[in-house]
């Protein structure tokens, strides 16, 4: 799940549980925010404004994308755009920052399944496969080229998708090997090496292609697999308990 | 050794280098050519035009350098530069290619010393230091960068240089990895992955987190050590003979 506007329909969700929180709690000002976020046709509109962004964004650049396109592409009025978004540099950012919801699940799964793991090998081979799925679907290799080149541009925003996506999930791989090292199923000296040694033992040589080379560099999902495994059995091979 | 306009020096060198061949079997067209190239005038010119250039490039992309722009800085007419290097898209290919210099000599030198190695966990640690502070020169990444950003105008060249450069590196690694094997200093199943595995344990996380930080979040010289040390004995743990 990483499509921006599936984010954006999920920030929706989160809203509608703000909603059904106590009534007297929420003030006239956020009950009419939600409401009018809660309506059908008003999360078509920011869900068709969010698509037709991300399609222009990706194919042109930031630069080379007006909000007159945008416009006309989810055709809707440019007023509405500004209406539900403010202006370009913060339909960017939303879009951007909407994508780390996929990173925020990962991470949370992480968390939630390695430490307890019972066939530790396997569980890694799983996570590996999981982990090199999610970063190299086109979309993420896409927007991660977009933000590569916008860096300069927008040097927050960057750093913002940085910690909340590759970050994030260094972080949590490296507390789930601090968890594993504990129970005695691997021996991790430094646990946020071991996370970076694990994460680029999976991706490294795919992702880094991809970056000049597109999506079409990534590898078959036989290709993949055998990627995710070696990767995890090197990993194990440097981590595993003996 | 990689700013790009040392890298045109050296192949200014190489002119020079079939000018004193047999003379009789050049024609008065090369003879001509060489000359101009040796002239150190035309030297001076085209190193700085390619400095100009390396410098808005990096500053403001591609599509924000202009030809005028560049002869500008460079002091030289426009004319100039059209005279040296072509159009704007040639100088941009001749100044990225220029810097696959860099691989090429780290290549060599891999393919030249580690399989020879006498104290093999020594050597890696070496090699997996020179990798790492190779790429992370603020010239390099930022070259990257662009290349990255660029990617989608310039498909062919940004192929060209992740084989010229990253490509070659692993190539280079495949074949010494390969030679060590043979010689029972290391258990090497596939020497591709086991390059990717050396690569990306060295260079993996800093890399990653550059491209959108930018160089200032790549860690300092002693942190950088351990970073190579640390891949190093990760990989020999992965790699070595039992």
């Amino acid at each position: 799940m990483e499509h921006p506007e599936e984010a954006v329909e999920d920030r929706a969700d989160e809203s509608l549980l703000v909603r059904v929180s106590p009534a007297g709690l929420g003030d006239a000002r956020r009950g009419a925010r939600v409401d009018r976020a809660q309506d059908p046709r008003t999360r078509r509109t920011r869900a068709a404004i969010v698509e037709a962004a991300t399609t222009l964004f990706l194919r042109h650049g930031y630069q080379g994308t007006s909000t007159d396109e945008i416009a006309r592409l989810a055709a809707v009025s440019k007023r509405t755009v500004y209406n539900n978004f403010g202006d370009k540099e913060r339909l960017f950012t939303e879009i951007v920052l909407g994508t780390t919801v996929t990173a925020e699940r990962l991470a949370d799964e992480l968390a939630s399944e390695l430490p307890h793991a019972e066939d530790v090998p396997g569980a890694l081979r799983d996570v590996a496969h999981r982990l090199l799925e999610t970063v190299t679907r086109p979309l993420v290799l896409q927007l991660r080229r977009l933000l590569i080149a916008e860096a300069r541009r927008f040097p927050d925003l960057a750093r913002e998708y940085y910690r909340g996506a590759p970050g994030r999930t260094l972080g949590a791989l490296a507390a789930a090997f601090e968890s594993l090292a504990e129970r005695g199923a691997l021996v991790v000296p430094d646990p946020q090496r071991a996370a970076e040694h694990f994460a680029f033992l999976v991706l490294g040589a795919t992702l880094d292609r991809a970056m000049f080379e597109g999506e079409r560099s990534v590898p078959s999902p036989a290709e993949r697999q055998r990627t995710a495994d070696d990767a995890a059995r090197a990993f194990l091979a440097a981590y595993g308990a003996r």
